[in-house]
This record gives structure tokens, sequence and C-alpha cells, in this order.
């Protein structure tokens, strides 16, 4: 999965942890992992894309590399998003979880589909969503 | 992504749904879909593998496509898990997470790595694990 | 904070543990017990007091005690509840989540506020809403 | 319950909302309130009061009041906590949880049990924890 590194320097979004993040094993429960990409990916779709709300789309796919232990110690979680496809009505993006030190704990390719709440069906990218994203996939 | 019907047929897990998996959307949010797979999944490691406790083992790898809504109505996820590749120290599942009418809602691939808790690193399987997990692969 | 044993007894739910409800300490996460309550408490309100969807109602006052440590051998809570007060547009519950051993682990007392969610305030309670709290009250 | 405006004043920790703290109605789920207050509270005790890992203690009762609902539009929580009674192995806080525009969306009083995590058990204050709550609770 490659990441373009100028279009992650664009979009970083530092999400700090909690304790409640820990699982039983004393890290970042692997699940909650996708809550932090999730936090930062939902931002990044308002201030990068313009979709406003989060009911404007849903996750359709989401392959994920654990690489780190994210410990509370790291205090808090540096994501960065690009995108990696841009589709007639969906986005790939490419994401990244660094830890303060630089050093990187996980990695997502994701499928966000653009969604019509009340219809409860996929919608087509808007054409100021798309100028938007294709400027972001240029970057 | 191909799974093995009949072994799904032998591990099923029933999850019992909460009103707290539901997100603004009011469908199950997309991150705890894999706390309802990772909780059949250790359910799963410790009756058919023999894995006594999630201590042992860490979450390596997840490629998940999410196919349909889990709303409340429905009340429980059943998931079914299978072994699509066994390696030395890793388990690589294939799950299947389905709606009491029988649909779809999830599928996965996980990549379950056996863990030293006190060396922080991997592990091979013990004999036992292996001769475990390749009965449940030939099912 | 007196329970009536016998409502007690006659509305009891069981809900089964996750192992993402315990926290870096290896216990149930004190937070989290108040969603185990609220599963069963949700239920409750259907099943007993014909409240169709929490929608339709508010939580505006806890008082928990937390009184054994929930692991996850204890495999579910059962989960207990009665009514200690009834007021014009709220329901003071008396809960009491206990081990399978029979052990009492947490009692709480919850103020349920009845809610109109369109126009974002408090509601009466309906004349069977009352009917049926009444009836759960004197059991 | 009174709180110490100026002993809340001194201890004001803010931590950002995320999208998943929302529940099916829209507002943080009074569940994920604990866990907002929880990350305040460990972060002011090691800060405060020298305890230096949340495995030095566990909540032992929790009386909150709801008041406003908590969205996202708030984007963080601004919580405050005092010291409302000390005991031998245990600290009563007042916390007070404020929405950015000032106004109040919870406030809770929580017991906080020292413990000895190898024990299980409960344990004293330390000569140290004592004189720094001491101090705290005179402010």
């Amino acid at each position: 999965m490659t990441v373009s590194i100028r279009a992650l320097g664009v979009h970083r979004t530092r999400v700090p942890l909690r304790w409640r993040d820990l699982d039983h094993q004393g890290h970042v429960y692997h699940g909650t992992v996708l809550t932090l990409l999730d936090e930062a990916r939902t931002r990044w779709l308002r201030t990068a894309i313009g979709v406003e709300h989060p009911d404007a789309y849903v996750v359709a796919r989401i392959e994920i590399d654990y690489q780190q232990e994210i410990l509370m110690d790291h205090d808090a979680a540096e994501i960065s998003i690009g995108i990696s496809r841009l589709g007639h009505s969906s986005i790939r993006t490419a994401e990244s979880l660094t830890l303060p030190g630089g050093e990187q704990a996980a990695r997502a390719e994701v499928v966000v589909v653009m969604w019509d709440q009340k219809a409860h069906c996929s919608r087509a990218l808007t054409a100021d969503e798309r100028a938007r994203a294709e400027a972001v996939a240029r970057a």
C-alpha cells in the first residue's frame, strides 16, 4: 500500500489517547484503532473534501496492518490520510497512524462510500466533493 | 476471500447485540463489528484451538468488508470462523457475520499472531495448537 | 437504597460479558458497567413498562456502588431491576448486578426521564406506561 | 453536592469528543460521560496527587447528574475536579463537566479508593499522596 507522503503531510490529525482505549493486555485495543482512524477521517472529510456530516457516507471496507503496540505513554496518535483511489461514489483512503516518536504503529486502506441517509443507498460524489478530492489526490 | 463453508458450519458463535453498539447513524458502529468478531474468535481459539487466554496472541492484520447494516432489530450476530491459512506462528482466519435471517452482514480475514506476553514478541504455535488447527483446517 | 427483592426476582436479565468490557486492570471497566445495566434496563422498559424505543427516555441521574470486581471468568452479569419511585415524567429504578455465583457486584439507583425526542424535552408517562409501572412497583 | 469553585478552577482538563462517543440518539452516551470524567481524573490524580498509575486505585462509587445533552458541535468537554472529602484510603472528588460555552452538562461525586493491585485490596493513602491531597483540598 503506497501512500503519498506529501498528501499525508498536508492532512495530519492528532488524536489524544484515553485510558479506556486500552484492553486487558495494556495496549490500545485493535478495534479501537478504527475509532482513532475514524475520528481523523471524519474531520479530514469535512475540512479537506467538504463532507459536512458523517451521515453522508459509510465505511464499506477496511484493510489494516497493526505494526506496533500503542501504549498510554504515547499519549496521542498522529493520523495522516491521503487518497489512493477515487471512484464514482467512493473514496479509497491510505491512512497511517504514527506515534509521537515518528514510528508507524498502523496503516490502513479504507473504502468510504458516499451515502444517502434517507434512501439508505449509495450516492455519487457531488461536483464539489469530487473537485476537492481530485485536488487532494493530485497534491 | 474464499471460506470453507463446512469449517464455518462447525464453529458458529452467537453474540447478542447491545444498544451501545449503535452509532449516531443507528446501526452497529463499523469499529464495534471488530469487537463482535473478536468475541467469537477468542471463544473459538480457546474451544477449538486450545488457546486458553487472549494474552497468548495478538491481531496483526484485518481485512473486512461491510455488506449490510446491522440493526438492533437483528438482536444478535451469528459469527462463523474457519482457518484459511496456517503459519509457523500465525493463523489466518476467514470469518463471516450473518444476521438471524441468514443474510451475511460482514466478512473478514484476520491474521492472528501467537504472542509471548512476557517477551513481547511472537511465538511458534505449540504442538497441540498446531494439531488442533490442522484438524479444523481439514474439516 | 432499598430494593424490592420480589420485584427484582420478577425482572432479571442476563447480559453476557465481552473481552472488550475489560480495562487495563483486567476487570470490567467501571463505565462499562453502566452499559450492562443500560442493556438490561432498555429491555425491561420495553417488556415490563411498554416503552417501545430508548429514544422515548433519557437517563438523568445515576448513583452506583461498585462492590466486587467483574471478571471474564464470571462470563455474564445477572441484572435485576425494580422501581423505587414513580414520578409524573420519571421512573426511579433500583438495580442490582449479581455474578453467576449469586454475589452482588454492583447496585445502582437510576432516574429515567421520559423524553420527547422531537421537542427535546421531558414528557409525562403515558397512561399505559403508568399503569404498567404501578403494577411493577406493587409486585 | 457543593464544589469548591476555586479548587475546580485550579484543575481543569479539556477532553476532545469523538464521534464514537455518540449513541443512537446523537448525543454523548451517558456511560461514556464516565469515560470522559475518568480521563480527566486519571490525569489529575497523577499531576495533582502524585498517583503515578491508575492501577493504584479503583472507583468505588459514582453519583452523577446529567444536566445537558453533549453534542459533537461542543467539540470538547471541560472537566474540573476538586476534593470534597479525604479518607484514610479514599478520596471523594467533586467533578464538573462544562461545555465550551461555559454551560454545565454534568456534575458528579466520585469515591476513589487507593488500591493494592497485587493484594487486590484497598491501601492507605501514602504520606505524599495525603500531603498533596490536603493541599488541594485547602486550595
